[in-house]
C-alpha cells in the first residue's frame, strides 16, 4: 500500500496555487496560474477541475514518492491509471467568510461578485474526488502545524501578516472554527480603542497597524508629509528603520509593538505553546521577530512563565496549499 | 439506579462554599464557612474533608432526590450507609494558577503562603472520593454552561466581574485550558496600551478598568479630587451614573466601554454564540448589560452577523460550586 497523496488548492484573489502533497507535507508537483476572478465562479471552477486533472499524473509520467528515500514510482503503477488513485482528496483554501457546513463561499472581498457559491460540491462533482473546504488563513495555520513551525505541537496560533492580518488557531490538533465559523479573526482584534478606521467597520484593528499594507501606507503618509522618497514594500520600511530612518523607525516599531500586544492577548486567550509569524512581513526575519519579542517581554505579565514561544513561519507562501492538502488526508491511526 | 450526586467545593480566600449537587445542577444541601487560609493548607484540607463528611448524609437523615418529583429518600437507603454511595465524586474549585495534571495549587494571591500544594491527592485520601480540581473562574463558567445562562450551548465565554476579572471559555462542551493551563485569563487582556498598571506586571489590563474593585477605586479617585462623598460599591457607581452624576457616569461608562471592547475581541478570538457577564458587577443588571451591549454594537464589525449574544449570568455566587460538582459527574452517555 502506497501512502496517500492529496491535492491542495489555494484560491486567492490574484492567483490559484495548487500542489500534490504527500502525508508528510512535502510538495511533489505544483501549478500556479492567474485566478481572473472577475470571470465569475463558473469558469474559475472549470479551471480548478482542470488543475486537478493536470496534477493527477498520467500513466506515462510517474510521480516522486516524496520521501527522499524511494525513486519515483514507475509509469503505470497503480490500478492501470498511473498513480492517480493515490490522490485521495482535494483540500480547497479560499478567502472567507465561508459556510463550512454547506461548503459555501458566503461572500469575500478578494473574489468580487462571488456570493453564496457552493464551491465544495461543485468541485467535487467536476473533479470526482472528495473536497474539504477551509478558510485560507486557517489552512495556512494547519500547514505550519503539520509540516512547518508547529510540527510536534498540539496547539498553535499563526498570524499571516500580508495584505491584511489573517490568523488560524489550532487547539488539540484541530482548527478552531467557533460557533459562526469566524473564530481566530485576530486581525480585527481591537488594539487601539477608537483608533484607525478599518474597512470592516471597526476602529483600531490590529490589521490597521501591523499588516504589510498598513505599514507601507503609514510610512508613505509620514514620508509624504516630510517630502521624502515614497516606500514601496514593508521590507523597505523595516530596512530603513534598521538603518536609522526616524519615520520608518516609528512606523515599524509601532507595528511590532501592536503585534506584541496581540501576542500578549493571544497568550491570555488561548495560552498556546507557540505563536508563528508568517505572511509577507515575515520576510523581514529578525528585524520583525526580535523587535516583536522585545516588546512582548516588556508588556507581558510577570505572574507566570507561560509565555508562548514566538517564531517565524517556515513554509512561506506554500503554507496554504500544504495545509489544504493535509486537511484532505485521512487521520493517522 | 438513582442518578449520581457530586459535591462541589469553592475554596476562596475568604470563604469555603460547598454543596451537594445533582445531575441537573440543582443544589440539594449546602455549607459555607470561613477559610481562615492563614492557618495553612493542612488545617484547611482537614476542614474540606470534614465538610465532605457533613454533606454526605448519614443513614438517619435521608436526602432529597432533587428532581422535584420524588420525595426524599428514606433513611438507610443505599448499601446500608444511607445515600452516601450516591455521591460519586468531589469537584474542587480554587484560585489559580494550578497544575491540573499534578492536581496542585502552584501559588495564588488569594491563599497567601500556599505554594505547591498537592491538594487533589490530599483531599482524595482524606475524603475517600475521587477529586477533580479546577480553576475557580473555569468552574464558574462550567456551572453557567451546564445549569445557567449557557444551557443548551456548546460554546460559551463567561466573564466574572468581581475583585478582579476572571474568565472561563467552553468550546465544544469542554473547558479551554491551553498548553500551560492558563487559557482564558481575559482579565489580563490589554485594552489600553501602556494604560493603568496591574499587579500582574502588565499595563492596561481589562481588570484595571472593568472589575468591581477598579470601578470603585477609580470613582473614589475622581470623587476625592472633587471632594465628593466617597463610594463604597460598584453598584453605587452604577446607580449614581444612572442618576446623572458626571463623575460616576464617566467611570461606569468607561468600564462598560472596555468590557464591550473585550467582547469584540472575544467575538473574533473564539466566535462563541454567547458571552455571559457574571460576578458582583452583574448585580447592576440592565445598568451593566444595556450599556455594554450598546458599546458593543457601536464597536463591532459590520462585515458579518456573527455577534455573540451578551447576557447576564444566572447562577450568581453558586456558579463555582455547581460547576465544580458538574465536573465531578461522569459524562452523560
Amino acid at each position: 500500500m502506497n501512502p496517500p497523496l492529496a491535492i491542495g488548492i489555494d484560491l486567492g484573489g490574484t492567483n490559484i496555487k495548487a500542489a500534490v502533497v504527500d502525508r508528510d507535507g512535502n510538495i511533489l508537483h505544483r501549478l500556479e496560474q492567474p485566478t481572473e476572478a472577475s470571470r465569475g465562479p463558473g469558469p474559475v471552477m472549470d479551471d480548478l477541475a482542470d488543475i486537478v486533472r493536470r496534477l493527477s499524473p498520467s500513466p506515462s509520467q510517474g510521480v516522486s514518492r516524496g520521501d527522499g528515500k524511494h525513486p519515483p514510482l514507475p509509469p503505470g503503477e497503480g490500478r492501470g491509471e498511473g498513480t492517480i488513485d493515490r490522490v485521495i482528496g482535494i483540500g480547497l483554501a479560499t478567502p472567507g467568510p465561508l459556510d463550512l457546513r454547506e461548503g459555501r463561499i458566503v461572500h469575500t472581498a478578494n473574489l468580487p461578485g462571488w456570493k453564496d457559491v457552493s464551491i465544495r460540491d461543485a468541485l467535487r462533482q467536476k473533479a470526482g474526488l472528495p473536497v474539504t473546504l477551509e478558510n485560507d488563513a486557517n489552512a495556512a495555520a494547519f500547514g505550519e502545524y503539520c509540516a512547518g513551525a508547529g510540527r510536534g505541537r498540539d496547539d498553535l496560533v499563526v498570524l499571516t501578516l500580508g495584505t491584511g492580518v489573517g490568523a488560524g488557531v489550532i487547539l488539540n490538533g484541530r482548527i478552531l472554527h467557533g460557533h459562526f465559523d469566524n473564530a481566530a479573526e485576530l486581525g480585527h482584534m481591537i488594539v487601539v480603542v477608537d483608533g484607525l478606521p478599518c474597512p470592516c467597520g471597526q476602529r483600531g484593528c490590529l490589521e490597521q497597524y501591523a499588516s504589510a499594507t498598513a505599514i507601507v501606507r503609514r510610512a508613505r503618509q509620514y514620508c509624504d508629509a516630510h517630502e521624502a522618497v515614497p516606500l514601496l514594500r514593508a521590507e523597505d520600511v523595516a530596512n530603513d528603520a534598521a538603518n536609522g530612518d526616524p519615520l520608518c523607525e516609528r512606523v515599524w516599531d509601532e507595528a511590532c509593538l501592536y503585534l506584541a500586544i496581540a501576542c500578549v492577548n493571544i497568550q491570555h486567550a488561548y495560552n498556546p505553546s507557540k505563536i508563528v509569524l508568517g505572511g509577507g512581513l515575515s520576510n523581514s526575519g529578525a528585524l520583525l521577530l526580535d523587535r516583536v519579542i522585545a516588546h512582548f517581554r516588556k508588556h507581558t505579565w510577570s505572574l507566570h512563565t507561560d509565555a508562548p514561544e514566538i517564531v517565524l513561519a517556515q513554509l512561506g507562501p506554500d503554507a496554504g496549499v500544504i495545509g489544504a492538502a493535509m486537511l484532505a488526508m485521512p487521520p493517522t491511526s
